[in-house]
């Protein structure tokens, strides 16, 4: 036979079992949280139509998975779960209440370069609020994912950094991409590099004033109203006004936010969202306000592991060793009576050498196990042994599912 | 601007807030009883080389969506989560333990024609064990199933049909396609169709006898092991030998069944799979037999929908109405105060008519309102509205958070 090399795609990758475990634990409390702020699930295809998704990212559209399909119709891979949101809501509006408070927990594709270290499928957890213009809305989508960000253990070590895109509507091109280098530059490589592009005078005094102590103590407007609603909430971290955020895609229209690990700054940032007025417009005759925003979650799996913020425990308790192979059908028993009380039990299906048995519990961290031979047939017991101290007991069968419980 | 209509491609659907939140109350049940049985969860890339996926599958192959990507590499949309599988193992295997025990619940593509009701894009719910040849893991593998029917509410109602591909490899085409029609045709047309075909008439009898009674009660070998040790571990529903059951899949080896719900016969079968021994070689050296089974969710979900078994209930437990928007800092607090209990509540974004806000509730579910005006902030009370029986009573806030708990 020919062998077929096993082998990934760039940019992909597998999430075996402990890894995947904890994915699963972290998108569980993440949608917990989601859920206590009243926003509830939504679930759409991978594939859409390739003209649903176009003409919203801006320059990244080079990046969409797209190819013809068997009926040659042109579709592609959703890039995001906020244009689809925007074509399902459209598309339903006669059947929805607003404002339709959703959030969805998928993968998206992106033909990004893996060299930069992205992974060109990602996991994004969403939530959005469509069909409102209040700005109740904006904050309660930065405190939801701020929540989110506490409940997995981040505490209050992090900061919120909010714009508004009007703020920048009235900046140059040469004036927005000097202030998006601030952090890197400094206030004084701003300043200098707008006057090197030979922005006018008047302008630069504004980024100046943007970017200086007074727009910081006393921002804009609606940033402020937004900042003050924040507070009302009640966030663990940091919530400062920045002038430089204003989030690279195309469709944003007012509040604009990233977050931002403080130990972890060099992983960018963690959440990131904004409001998009004229998204859902593009489908429907109905004007449809909206504010939205995402969680990176692989950017904060890596960071929760790097703090070493993540403990694997395996969610089975015990293996039931396979001593004897004619025992079969008394261990398929044993461990439907221990299941039955809903305990996680595995059952090793061969009678192979007792050290690779243990050897296989402790590949799995499972913290028991269950040892049924010859003699404990005979007595109608079983021992339980302690994999992590190595100590063990001889037990009834009664005994042995309290012990487990 | 140009509108863009909002649609869906032939073959997909949304999924609600309302199906989605029962379709992920169902993946969590049977998830637990999969890790009851000490599988752990994998999670493997929707895009494969293409290379890898073909040559599994047999005449359906041409229902895998393929394309080129960007780089000119010919990949495909996962068309199983059991070849993926394979691959990953194969991959993997000199970190892995074996028997490797593996769950996986995700979306496979299918560009199967539409007009038969089937999706191209929907769910699967896996377990394989791989790495064993012992038949205790064909039984746990069934029973696991089993068990995960129950768990979400089928009960004892539901047959598993259970065969061998060893007892189909003595019989010749002609033969095993006359068999596969025995749930339409009968017996008597079984025998009939194979001497139209000139089957000889000792396969004739070996048919006979197969799908007789005798066979009924005394099945195959291997068949009766596997039967004797699902017994042991014991399962609601029926059990018995059906040598009609084949499997359409190429890689099958062994044992192979399909399960059927007892009201719904006509949703066909709800779980099927079996033992496939050659799958892993194909990508490696080392030989890895394997068995699993499958859960067809959607087919699941429709047959509890028409039994009445799915309630749908609101994870949100209140709405705090908006009575007037300046309160928008105070409903801020107040709702932050309930949510820190771990009580899901909305709050309402702007204050329009109350009939409106109530009809928000109700077509969200959301069984409470809080309503907090001008003589409750007063006061430092709140109402609290029953929406089902139309009631409601003033508390204070500490009142409020004890009865909302």
């Amino acid at each position: 036979m020919e062998k077929i090399e096993p082998r990934l795609l760039k940019g992909f990758r597998d999430y075996g079992p402990e890894d995947q475990l904890v994915r699963q634990q972290l998108f569980g409390k993440i949608q917990s949280v989601f859920e206590r702020f009243g926003f509830l699930p939504l679930s759409t295809p991978v594939l859409e139509y390739k003209e649903i998704l176009m003409g919203k990212y801006g320059e990244d559209e080079k990046l969409v998975y797209s190819f013809q399909d068997n009926g040659g119709r042109d579709v592609a891979m959703r890039y995001d779960l906020t244009v689809p949101l925007a074509r399902y809501v459209a598309q339903n509006q006669g059947q929805l209440s607003f404002p339709f408070k959703r959030y969805q927990i998928a993968p998206v594709w992106r033909a990004d370069n893996p060299q930069k270290g992205r992974l060109r499928e990602f996991y994004q957890c969403d939530i959005d609020a469509v069909g409102t213009d209040s700005l109740l809305a904006d904050a309660e989508v930065i405190v939801c994912l701020c929540k989110a960000l506490e409940e997995v253990g981040i505490g209050s070590g992090y900061r919120v950094r909010l714009n508004n895109r009007e703020v920048l509507s009235e900046l140059s091109k040469d004036a927005m991409r000097a202030l998006d280098k601030i952090d890197k530059i400094g206030m004084e490589g701003v300043l200098a590099e707008m006057r090197e592009k030979g922005v006018p005078e008047k302008e630069i005094d504004q980024v100046a004033y943007l970017a200086g102590p007074d727009a910081a103590t006393n921002p804009p407007e609606k940033v402020a109203r937004v900042m003050q609603l924040v507070r009302e909430f009640g966030i663990g971290g940091e919530l400062v006004f920045d002038p430089s955020i204003a989030r690279g895609l195309d469709y944003y229209t007012g509040t604009v936010f990233e977050i931002f690990l403080n130990e972890k700054p060099e992983f960018g940032s963690i959440c990131s969202g904004g409001r998009y007025d004229g998204l859902v417009d593009q489908f429907s005759k109905q004007s449809l306000p909206a504010v939205g925003g995402s969680i990176g979650i692989d950017r904060l799996l890596d960071a929760l592991r790097d703090t070493g913020l993540i403990p694997f425990v395996s969610p089975i308790k015990a293996l039931m060793l396979n001593m004897d192979e004619q025992y079969n059908v008394l261990y398929a028993d044993i461990v439907s009576y221990l299941r039955a009380a809903g305990i996680n039990v595995e059952l090793y299906y061969s009678s192979a050498k007792l050290d690779k048995q243990f050897k296989y519990a402790e590949g799995k961290d499972i913290p028991f196990a269950i040892i049924i031979g010859e003699e404990e047939v005979k007595k109608n017991t079983a021992k339980l042994k302690d994999l992590l101290s190595r100590t063990q007991e001889e037990v009834t069968l009664e005994e042995l599912l309290e012990k487990l419980k």
